[in-house]
């Protein structure tokens, strides 16, 4: 299965979401059906990309009808592995940390922080939107033997390769990672950056 | 200059700031030489693409002997703008917006939140971080005259396509988008989104 799986490039994986984000919010609109040119337009892609990046996961609708929206997104949700809840543990509880708890949007979409962990004495043992804050000292006695296997990483830069570690040590397979570093990990675990910054400095170029 | 700019595929611009985070870490370490290979090490990409994403941009380095680090830190300091300080408005005061408020990764590295906005009467008026929260209707008055053309979007999903067409008919030119949409916008509009669930249904992906 992983070989298979590391034949379809990431970046048509990461497109996944985002279409299966569309689609969700076109069948709020109560659409049933939509063509690759719809979808495309509402995503500033191009229908053959919506196409191609589909047709490696075999067919979904007939030339000229359009894509049925709830076969697409119980399709979409298959193949991403979402007809399940996957338990995350958070670590850093700091103001971006705190926020992520309080984030409404994880457990409608599949995901759920279960567990948070911070060294800073004052928050451990302080109960945060309903998680009682840990010592990341204590990490490997609740995590290494547990079903969670994604972290979420909101230390300061200067802690998230050596946290980073002992998560793969422990058996994390996957780290979304907040801290602006690049990880240096295993290349079978998985790990994704968010950082404003990054994003911002592209966005500069475009900028006179 | 916008033809020129558009010329390089983006996917090559969004990478640069990727090397300027690491080459500044570099520099910290105290090395003032790093060769491609290296770089690309760190970074989990092929010497082969670093030096192909440089040389859109002309020489750096000469072979064999590695890139001087301070070097070709000012260049793609020059090339992405980043030689000064560009001013943002933030819009949504929530959890998110004030951490992102008191995130203190943003002036070391070019960027400075001046103007928060929010339509809640209990946080407009209140002063967060030194910046007075302002109520979004009265957005036009202050922005659409003023020098800053970036805005992070953190108000709910269901507010940020009205938001963003204001933004824009304000004459922002780029916008960091955290709602949980895809924003439909002029082309002349850079948009980036960041959406942790999306990157966490693509791991999911690899999860089995």
């Amino acid at each position: 299965m992983a070989n298979q799986k590391n034949e379809i490039p990431e970046i048509v994986i990461s497109r996944l979401p985002i279409y299966l984000q569309k689609l969700n919010q076109v069948l709020k609109e109560g659409k049933t059906l939509i063509s690759s040119q719809e979808l495309a337009y509402h995503l500033g892609v191009t229908a053959t990309q919506i196409r191609k990046d589909l047709s490696n996961f075999g067919g979904f609708g007939k030339q000229g009808l359009g894509y049925n929206v709830v076969k697409l997104l119980e399709s979409l949700r298959d193949i991403l592995n979402l007809n399940r809840i996957w338990k995350a543990a958070l670590f850093g509880v700091g103001n971006l940390g705190q926020a992520l708890l309080s984030y409404k949007g994880f457990s409608s979409k599949g995901f759920e922080i279960v567990a948070a962990f911070d060294n800073d004495p004052q928050l451990v043992g302080k109960e945060i939107k309903g998680i009682t804050v840990q010592s990341v000292d204590d990490m490997e006695k609740g995590m290494c033997a547990s079903e969670v296997k994604i972290a979420i990483i909101t230390v300061p830069a200067g802690q998230a390769q050596a946290l980073a570690n002992r998560l793969v040590d422990c058996g994390f397979k996957a780290i979304l990672n907040y801290a602006p570093v690049t990880l240096v990990l295993p290349e079978e675990v998985k790990v994704s950056n968010i950082d404003p910054v990054l994003v911002l400095q592209k966005m500069a170029y475009y900028l006179d």
